[in-house]
């Protein structure tokens, strides 16, 4: 398949592009400052303009989204804006302007925030829950195209920076996580929110 | 108790504010046209003005947020920011301004389509899977202050506006819907999502 990969440069994009090209996919990298293709997605303008560049894929993937950390009390409105639009509305642009070059699916990444919170992690939670919901919701209106999350735990390979966040809680390895990708990519489920 | 009641003079807000009158609370009714003060509460200046004016409360109850319908294919970006400002960012402002003002507690409003997602309502999906993991996470940062959403299907009383929408799903009464917001107000019970 031709598929679109944002965020390929980061921790997880690395791991889900190399296990796409190991299935034999071609995969087009984005990001803002490596891959193929130089794009912000929190820009909805460059997401068209990304989307006509590429023209059609089989499916999209994203492993890109910023989020603030911070305490309760010192996250600001400004924090959980930044939050719905560093994860959240850059993702429903992916779907949005996507619609007419996507011929499968997409899979976007949201987080175990949603389900099991951490401290300092609220708005980032507010962004996973959204995200997860969405997926749910468009699924129903945009068959027969396909459309799923992935919703990790901290990853083995980021417990020296998030570890501290998530006492007790088993990371999971990268690997796992591309995995998920490759059930949403290759498989025929749709709204499905996969936990790991 | 003393209960600051936001949307006090809607469908839901008007079964609510009934409820905790006939339980003897004195509630302190806000809209931006009607109740006890009139204020808008996607404006997170006039949040703060609202606390400063009716100083401490036992409890904050939100029985507001309006969030745009239509089919996935038309909702603009703008729209999910509208969705976001309109249902999400003006609770968690309640919250965020209400830390140095309420004694007890805060019972947010969500809704079904956060894990039932129905055509039309991808917005108000996305809204409502925000605040119910923002609770879960604020409700770990905020203690001894608690923290709930309240999380309905279509109130029977909305059937002839939203009907349609919710085919063979069976609609909950507002009299049940009031009941979940005592259980958070006067219970003890934090992070929890009344799903009703
Ligand atoms: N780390 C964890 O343990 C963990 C656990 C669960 C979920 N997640 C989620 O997984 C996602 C990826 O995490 P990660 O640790 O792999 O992050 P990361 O290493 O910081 O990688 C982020 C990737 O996205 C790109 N990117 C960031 N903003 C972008 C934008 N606006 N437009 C286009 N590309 C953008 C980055 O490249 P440029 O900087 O060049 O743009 C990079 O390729 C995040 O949403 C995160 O919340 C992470
Ligand atoms: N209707 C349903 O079947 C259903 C089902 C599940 C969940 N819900 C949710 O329940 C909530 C209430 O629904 P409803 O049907 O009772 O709505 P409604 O009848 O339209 O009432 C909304 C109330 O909130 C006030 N309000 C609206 N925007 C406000 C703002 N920015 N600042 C302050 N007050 C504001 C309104 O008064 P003013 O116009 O004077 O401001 C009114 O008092 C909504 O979030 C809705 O999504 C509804």
């Amino acid at each position: 398949m031709r598929i679109l990969l944002v965020g390929a440069t980061g921790k997880l994009g690395t791991a889900v592009h190399q296990e796409l090209v190991e299935r034999k996919h071609d995969v087009v990298t984005v990001s803002r400052t490596g891959g193929d293709l130089q794009y912000d997605v929190t820009d909805p303008a460059q997401v068209a303009d990304l989307y006509q560049t590429v023209g059609q894929v089989d499916a999209v993937a994203s492993a890109a989204g910023s989020v603030p950390w911070r305490p309760l009390a010192e996250l600001t409105v400004e924090d959980y804006q930044a939050a719905v639009t560093g994860k959240v509305l850059s993702q429903v642009a992916l779907v949005k302007e996507g619609l007419s070059f996507v011929t499968g699916s997409f899979t976007l990444i949201t987080g175990v925030l949603a389900r099991e919170p951490v401290v300092t992690g609220a708005a980032a939670a507010l962004a996973n829950g959204a995200v997860e919901a969405f997926v749910r919701a468009a699924a129903i209106e945009i068959t027969p195209l396909r459309i799923n999350a992935v919703s990790p735990t901290v990853f083995t390979e980021a417990l020296d920076d998030y570890g501290a966040f998530f006492p007790g809680m088993k990371p999971v390895p990268l690997a796992d996580v591309a995995q998920a990708y490759v059930r949403s990519i290759e498989g025929r489920q749709t709204g499905q929110v996969y936990e790991l």
